[in-house]
C-alpha cells in the first residue's frame, strides 16, 4: 500500500467511526447531553447570556463562507456552539419572555425527540416509516374527533383507509394554511366537460373555462401573513386576499364582509375560500365562526378556519363555546408547536370531509402508488419526519384535562394582568384578552386625559409620541434581557384607526406568574425614565399640555 | 379552599411540574436516554423487530381517535412506544437497508439535535432565535460557495446583509423545488406599466397583461415527483410540467428539450424553467448541465437544477466534474438530510442572485418587518427549527475531506456492485451507477438469452414475468427483514421502453459492505426457489422455452 494510500484509508475509517461509535461519556458533548436530561432549565439559564450582543458583532462569529476541508473535533465544535450560538440565542422557555408564542417544553419532550430523531424515519411513505404512519393517522384522528366530534364508525371507516385523509401534517401553520387553500382552489375548478381540471389545466384556463375574471379568498384584516403568501404561491396574487375590516375587538365585520363578497360577486370573482381566525396572531380574538359558515355557505366558498393558535381552546370544557361553529368548517389549522407544546416544527390541518384532499392528491412510480397508504400522496411536502410522535405523547401524557388546565391558566392570567394594566397609571390596555393575548402601550395618565378631550390631528400627534416611546421601551427591555414583550402596530377605531404601537403580550408558559408581569410593567415603566427618551418624553409632555390648556381655556 | 378546588390547585401544580422538573434518572425514559447516547447502533437493533409486521396489525394499536381525558403516566407512554412504534418502525441506519435515501447518522447529530431541541427557537425572525439567524446565513454561503465559488468579497458584502438571500432553508427538497420555482415564476411577469407583478395580481392577468398562453416547466421524464407538485402548486397545472425523454443513461436528451421548447414558443407558452437534475432520485443520473444551462438561455428561461441527491458530490474532487455546469444555474436544490447526514427534515435552496429572492419577499407588522435581517421574509413556511445548526456541525465536524470520502466509497461501491451484479447469472443491471445508485432485476440466464432473440410482443411477455417475479422478490425480502432494496419501474430503450420493474439500490451508508450486498443477491436468488413465485417462474420459463426454441428452429 503506497503512503497516500495508506492515510486515505486510515481517514475512511475514521469516518466509519463517526457513525459507528458513541461519544465518550465524559466527553464535552456528553456532559452537556446529560446536563439538559438532567436539569434542562438550570442549562438554558446558565448557557444563555441575559444582556442582548449586538447582531453585527454575533455575525462576526459566522462570517466565514468557506467549509474547512480538515474535519474538527466534536468537542471542538461542541464548545464553540456553546459559547456562540447557545450564548447569543433566545431564552424562549423563560417565564419572562412573554413575546412570543414559543414556550417552555414539558421535560418529557426532550427525550422523546430524541428516540425521534434516532429512528429518522420519513413520514412520506410507510416504507420508510411503518407504524409511524398509523401513529400519524390516529393523531390525525384525534384532533379530527377534537373538532368535528364525528361518531366512532366515522373513524373506524375512514382513519386507516387509503383513501381518505382526516388532514395533512406539515412543518407548522404556514403549510397548513397554503394546504387548506390549495385544496380549495381545486376544488373550486374541477374536472368538466372537456376541462381536466385545475390541477391539470392550472388557473389561467380554469377561470376562462368557468368564466370568472379572478377568485379572490377573505379574511378580517388581522389575518396572518400566511394566507397574503399563500395567494401569492398558489397564483391568485397577494391583491385576491382581501382584507375585511374589524370591530373593536378585532373580529371581523359580517356586513362589511358580506358586502365584499357581493361586490365579487358583481365582478365575476370566484369567491374561493372565506378564512375565520380562531385567535389571531396579535389580539389573540376569535371571529364569530358560526356567522362565517352561514356567508361560506351562501356564496358556495370554502369555509377555512386558521386556528393555529386557538385551536386547543377546544380542550377547555369552559373556553371551548369561543370556538363554536369551527366544527363547520371544511379545513381547520392547528400548530402543535404552539399550545400542544411540541417542539419546533410541527403544524396540520384537517378536513372535515376526509375525501376532500382528493383534490391535490399525487402519485409516483417509486413511492406513494396509488391506493397505498404512504401519506405523502396527500402533502404539501415531500420526505417529513416523524413529530406525529410527539402530538400522540402530548395528547396522552398531558391528557384532554391537563391541556384544559393548560388552557385556563393562561385565559385567566391574562384578564388579570389586563385588570393590572387597567389600574397602572402608566399603561392603556390596547386590546382585551378573549384568549390568553392582549396588547396594551405606555401611556401616562395626562396623555390619556389628552387623548379623550383632543381633536383628531392632536390625538395623531400624541399617538405619535407614544409610539415612538413604546417602541423604544420593548426595545430597550429586550436588550437589557430581563423580560421580553413583543411589539406590533394596532389601528384601533377608538383613535381614529391610527396605527398605535403596542406590546403584545402571549401567556402561553405556565411558569408565568402575576408577579413577573408586575415586574415586567414595573421595569418598562423605570425604562421610561431614561435619558435616552427624555427628549422624547419631553415632546410629549408639550402636545399633552397645548391640549389640556387649550381646553382648559375653553371651558 | 372548597374539595374540587383544591383538587384542581393540585392537578394544576402537577402541570407544572411537567415544565420544571427532569426525568428521574432511574426512570425508563431516562434509560432509554442514556441507552441511544451510550449505543445507537444497539438500541435500534435490539429494539426494532427485524421480521414485518403486517399494516393492519400494526393499525390495532393506533386505532382509538379518542385522547384521553386523564393524564398518563410518562413511562407508560414511553413503554407502549417502545413496544409498539419503536418496534415496528423502519430500520433506517441498517447497512443492508439500501433502499431509501435516508441513511445513518453521524454519532454526534443525536446530542447535537437535544440542544437544539431544547433551545426551540424560531427561525423566522432573529427576535426567536438571535445568533441562529447569522448561523444560517452562514450555512447558506458555504453552499453557495462550494456551487459558485464567487470571491470573498461577494460573500462579506451580502452574507449577512439584509437585502440578501443566498438561498432559502426548508424542510426538504421538496419545498426547495416550489420555492425555487415560484421564485422563477414571479420573475418571469414583474410589475411593468399598468401590471403590478404577478406577485400581487397574480397568474391570469400576468399572462394577460404578457399575451401569453400558459407557462411551462421542462423536465426529463426523470424528474422528481415535486415538480408536478410544485406546477400544480404554483397554479401551473401539472400538465405545465413538460417531460423530455431521456437516452440509455436516463440523461436528458438535448434535442427533444429544444424542440419541445420552440413547439411551446410557436403555442406562445411561456418557458418558466428548465431543470435539470444533479442525481435522478431513481437511477443517480446527472443531466449535461452545461447544455441545460445553453438551452435555458437561449429561451430565457430560469435555470434550476434539482441536486437533492448528487449536491454533495461536489464535495469530491474526483467527480465533482459530474456536475460541470451547476454554477450556471439560477437556482440549486440541496437536500440536507440526505447525503449530508443530518436527521430528517433539512432541505434548502440557493440562489446564483442573491437578489432573487425579492420576488417573493413579504413582511408583517409584528415580524419579519423591511429591513430586518429575520429570514421568514424570503421563506415558503413561517415558523422553523434551527435545524442549520446540525448542517453547520456536519460541514465543520466531518469538514470537506470527509464528505469527499463519503461520496467517493458511495461511488466506487456502486461501481464494484454494478460489476457484481452483470457478472451474477441471475440478475440483470437496468441502469449503470453514475453516482451511489444503481437499478437492477431478476434474469435468470435463459431469459436473457431469449429477450435478445425475441420479438417485441414476446419480449413484453417475458418482461412482464420478470416484473412479477422481481415485485414478488422485492416485497418478501422487505418483509422478512434482512435486507432492504427498494423498486420502481423504468422504461429501458433497449426493451422498447417498457416499463421494467426494477430493484432500487442507494449507496450513502458507508457502513454498508460488498458482503453485504453479495449477501443480498444470494437472499433474492434464494426467494425465487419459493413455492408462492413457483407457477409465475413456470409461466417464465414456458415462454422463454417457446422463444428460444422457435429460435432455434429457424436457425
Amino acid at each position: 500500500m503506497s503512503g497516500s494510500k495508506k492515510t486515505a484509508q486510515a481517514s475512511l475509517e475514521a469516518m466509519y467511526r463517526v457513525f459507528t461509535v458513541a461519544e465518550a461519556p465524559d466527553s464535552a458533548l456528553s456532559r452537556i447531553d446529560q446536563l439538559i436530561s438532567r436539569n434542562l432549565a438550570g442549562f438554558l439559564q446558565d448557557h444563555i447570556v441575559a444582556t442582548e450582543k449586538d447582531l453585527s458583532e454575533v455575525e462576526k462569529d459566522f462570517a466565514d463562507p468557506n467549509i474547512p476541508d480538515k474535519p474538527m473535533f466534536v468537542s471542538e465544535q461542541a464548545q464553540f456552539l456553546l459559547d456562540k450560538l447557545v450564548a447569543n440565542s433566545v431564552h424562549t422557555a423563560s417565564p419572562s419572555f412573554v413575546g412570543h408564542m414559543t414556550s417552555a417544553l414539558p421535560y418529557f419532550m426532550l427525550p422523546l425527540s430524541k428516540i425521534m430523531i434516532a429512528l429518522n424515519q420519513n413520514l412520506v411513505k410507510t416504507e420508510t416509516s411503518k407504524a409511524f404512519t398509523p401513529l400519524e393517522r390516529q393523531v390525525l384522528g384525534m384532533l379530527h374527533r377534537l373538532v368535528y366530534k364525528k361518531d366512532g364508525g366515522f373513524y373506524r371507516a375512514r382513519m386507516h383507509d387509503a383513501h381518505h385523509a382526516l388532514g395533512a401534517m406539515t412543518s407548522g401553520g404556514t403549510l397548513a394554511n397554503i394546504t387548506a387553500l390549495w385544496v380549495a382552489r381545486n376544488h373550486a375548478f374541477p374536472a368538466e366537460g372537456s376541462f381536466r381540471g385545475i390541477h391539470r389545466e392550472g388557473l389561467f384556463r380554469a377561470l376562462r373555462y368557468y368564466g370568472h375574471e379572478g377568485a379572490a379568498i377573505l379574511v378580517s384584516r388581522r389575518g396572518h401573513y400566511s394566507l397574503r403568501k399563500a395567494a401569492d404561491v398558489l397564483g391568485l396574487g397577494r391583491d385576491a386576499l382581501i382584507a375585511v375590516d374589524t370591530d373593536e375587538d378585532n373580529r371581523i365585520l359580517e356586513d362589511d364582509l358580506r358586502n365584499k363578497c357581493l361586490e365579487l360577486q358583481r365582478q365575476r370573482i370566484r369567491i374561493l375560500a372565506i378564512v375565520g381566525i380562531a385567535g389571531t396572531t396579535e389580539t389573540g380574538h376569535v371571529d364569530p365562526l358560526d356567522t362565517l359558515a352561514d356567508v361560506a355557505r351562501e356564496f358556495n366558498a370554502h369555509f377555512h378556519v386558521d386556528a393555529a393558535w386557538g385551536g386547543p381552546t377546544l380542550f377547555s370544557r369552559q373556553y371551548a363555546p369561543l370556538l363554536r361553529g369551527i366544527e363547520q368548517a371544511d379545513s381547520v389549522t392547528f400548530d402543535a408547536h404552539k399550545q400542544l407544546y411540541v417542539p419546533m416544527g410541527a403544524g396540520l390541518v384537517l378536513f372535515k370531509d376526509p375525501t376532500l384532499v382528493r383534490a391535490i392528491e399525487h402519485h409516483a412510480q417509486y413511492i406513494i402508488r396509488k391506493g397505498s397508504k404512504d401519506l405523502g400522496s396527500t402533502t404539501l411536502e415531500g420526505s417529513r419526519p416523524g413529530m406525529a410522535m410527539l402530538i400522540h405523547s402530548g395528547l396522552r401524557i398531558i391528557g384532554r384535562e391537563g391541556y384544559e388546565l393548560l388552557i385556563n391558566q393562561g385565559i385567566e392570567k391574562a384578564c388579570a394582568f389586563a385588570d393590572m394594566i387597567d389600574q397602572h397609571s402608566h399603561f392603556e390596555l390596547i386590546s382585551k384578552p378573549e384568549l390568553n393575548i392582549l396588547t396594551y402601550r405606555f401611556a401616562p395618565p395626562d396623555a390619556l386625559q389628552a387623548l379623550s378631550q383632543a381633536d383628531q390631528r392632536q390625538r395623531e400627534k400624541i399617538n405619535a409620541h407614544l409610539n415612538r416611546i413604546t417602541k423604544f421601551l420593548q426595545k430597550t427591555q429586550r436588550e437589557r434581557g430581563k423580560a421580553f414583550v413583543s411589539r406590533t402596530r394596532l389601528e384601533p377605531p377608538r383613535y381614529d384607526s391610527y396605527p398605535c404601537v403596542v406590546f403584545r403580550v402571549v401567556l402561553a408558559n405556565p411558569l408565568t406568574t402575576l408577579g413577573i408581569l408586575n415586574e415586567i410593567l414595573r421595569e418598562q415603566q423605570a425604562l421610561a425614565g431614561e435619558p435616552a427618551i427624555e427628549s422624547e418624553m419631553t415632546a410629549l409632555k408639550r402636545t399633552v399640555d397645548e391640549v389640556l390648556n387649550a381646553s382648559a381655556g375653553a371651558s
